[in-house]
């Protein structure tokens, strides 16, 4: 039999009633933009503004990069079955693994773990980086295979300093890609992964969800290679990353 | 040999560049909320003000209902066997089929498909419901399982009024509802998944992508749920989506 | 509250007891090939010792096709994000929908559909022509991108032949191969799907299990690719069907 | 672009050619049965007439489990939200994780871990009962939910002593029983798991490939969940594991 009975913190349900965390439904379409609604869910509390536009700018951040990442392929051998487009996005969800966007949950793991061995971040950043140099390890969120600035980072750190929204994550993970380059001689920038994850972190969210920010921002990028190889290309193509040329809209501005 | 060449306009990518649609990614994350970002990758353009409101409270409307659907399932079932937060979700979005989640697509090729049969919607609606009495076939988007009442169709349509949004679509749909209780006898209310069809329709976006906004809307509550099973349940136990009780935060305002 | 009670006519369990159709699973591990047991699950009734060889062919034929098909690539990419094998094999089966693998389901519809409409296939096949030309459709089941001739069509029908086994739908699968050159003048040779197809029918399967028999037997095959992946690759290659080379045991015989 | 060139040893393709592993396809039709050509797949080589039924007795031993495995679950949630028997298939394998499905690869890589600490399975076997103690996990592959004696494992061990066929893995795997009993005051039997575990380890597969022998052997079970629940069950009931009851045909025998 089903168990007798489970308990659900998330959403209460009935006739004419959807209250997510006490909040209806209706009161957050109204009130609240979907970075907030997407705080709320996963926090239980509406983020503060500064919360909100940091929210806001990482979800937006990983909404797509372009036809090369493996979850785009996922998500266009799918559909070149011939498939449904919730299966397409399912396939490209599915790709999405420690290799591929796992970065922020591996980076954020990390930084909670040390955040709390000390008081001084530039010290825990020197003993975090001796201990990846005797383990041999890598540490995720900082270099990147294409960019070598990361332009997301800046930005992000930029509306958290507008704001004067600082905690140690952030402190730690800029004194890591200090100390990177000091005592292993090597310019690893923070990118992307490493900068929500030190946000997320901040925001007090738990690094096992690391992944989930990372799909709910891909989502509609999925959603947007799904739609447009479904009406762009014939079924059952030789499907691989390359070679393929961008032919939409130039350089401008909002 | 993969395809010699082949071709994407969604999002243009180089050491340093992220552009998508034309706009670079640090000005999307500064200048645009999700809902907008989301527009813009869909539709090519960034959405008026109007718009820009109503795709936020299109996204933010379905972003959980409780621990019934069978979406919710398939993630918590994923979950439970032991699996990655990513196959979890994709379990849940796989989920989301032509009977779950498939209104707004159905009811949207609909509305799409009769909207230019004529001038007045209202003649247009009779014709309508005509012929899915004599097809025996039931409108899409309008009735709900629970709520008599569909919270959210009052409150899409309210933002669309105060900005004076108004376009054939929406015209047809509160239209059939008026045709189906009158030819019918049936008090067949709007429900959520009609109010966005008729919006997303008169936005100009194809009935083909009707899933896609749930299944972008529905990520984070599938991802609240996914992380509430995993910390808060046994793996492995006998999951049905009922009997549970809900004991998160009372009511409350924002 | 869930149903209060639905029925299942597979497999009966308790403690100590699991008989599938009826039949302990010792006595059908003991007596039973695979593909025996594969029939009995679906079917309800062990084989004869002709299905039974023919259901065993038809598992075997379509166990991999190479690293070329889309499905592989699904599965391929899935690892490479850094996922598990469940999700890898499940990422493959995704991909595996109308355009790659459907064939044996669609074939099977229409010889299902049109084998009742006579007596003599020979005019069935060419009423049946007849009207793919008229709604200008391809047969599906007929002609490959790959191979002029399948080699397994011919291995299918002979282990028919055999055992004296036939039935209308492999009449029928034969007369419209030659009604397709007769009335089309295109030589559209039967593939393996189409074989497939005309021997489940006649063996009274019903249609919509076609992407099964395909589905089960390319397992093993997904399976193989993943663990080469896995054991052979590095995380996050840029993949792509092709270029390849096969390297490895060179031809032999059992 | 693509890696240059990358290689694979499954599969060789061509014109009118698919050899897997060296062997034409039309001889591995006519000459193996479906667990052989498995083996064949996965392990290079034909497999010896102890080996080939040990091979089969494994696939079918996990063929179908009743309806209230959480991987049925998933495949009947992705049915009833209406989706392909392909997406339901690959909901229900998504499912198949470290706590669903996972005991055979966990067991087998303990067993293949220790058995090469020794010579006399006995003596290791205490010193793995041992280790589990101190390190307080439990032995995966022990002990059932619902069997006390696990039908399964006897007759798979009644094969390969028919045969004469044994190693060190079967031996160290009994020799665990024993030492579980006896130093932990439990009788945990050996479950199906376990015995596939000690098995394919003594065939001399990569634990590994653990999950992946369950997936294949559980393949057509989801196929017929997913065939009963779309043709005896209406979309979007609500699902849960429990109360059904099993209305097929009687206990009988082969």
């Amino acid at each position: 039999m089903a168990d007798e009975t489970w308990k659900t913190a998330i959403t209460d349900i009935g006739p004419g009633k959807i209250r997510i965390k006490g909040y209806h439904i209706t009161d957050i379409m109204e009130k609240l933009s979907y970075a907030e609604a997407v705080y709320l869910i996963l926090k239980g509390e509406v983020p503060s503004k500064a919360e909100a536009e940091l929210m806001n700018a990482i979800l937006v951040s990983s909404l797509d990069h372009g036809a090369s990442p493996p979850s785009v392929l996922g998500t266009r051998t799918v559909v070149s079955g011939g498939n449904s487009l919730n299966a397409a996005i399912a396939g490209g969800v599915l790709v999405i693994g420690d290799t591929h966007g796992g970065a922020i949950e591996q980076s954020a793991k990390i930084m909670q773990e040390w955040a709390n061995k000390g008081d001084n971040m530039t010290a825990v950043a020197a003993d975090l980086v001796d201990w990846l140099k005797e383990s041999k390890k890598r540490m995720p969120g900082f270099g990147h295979r294409l960019h070598n600035i990361d332009p997301r980072t800046g930005k992000l750190f930029e509306i958290a300093e507008r704001h004067g929204y600082k905690g140690k994550h952030i402190d730690l993970c800029k004194a890591v890609e200090k100390a990177l380059e000091d005592k292993l001689g090597k310019k690893l920038p923070i990118n992307v992964d490493g900068a929500i994850a030190a946000v997320i972190s901040d925001m007090g969210f738990d690094w096992r969800l690391g992944k989930g920010f990372f799909i709910i921002s891909r989502t509609p990028g999925l959603l947007a290679h799904a739609y447009e190889e479904m009406t762009r290309e014939r079924p059952m193509r030789k499907l691989g990353p390359m070679p393929f040329e961008y032919d939409g809209p130039g350089e401008r501005e909002i």
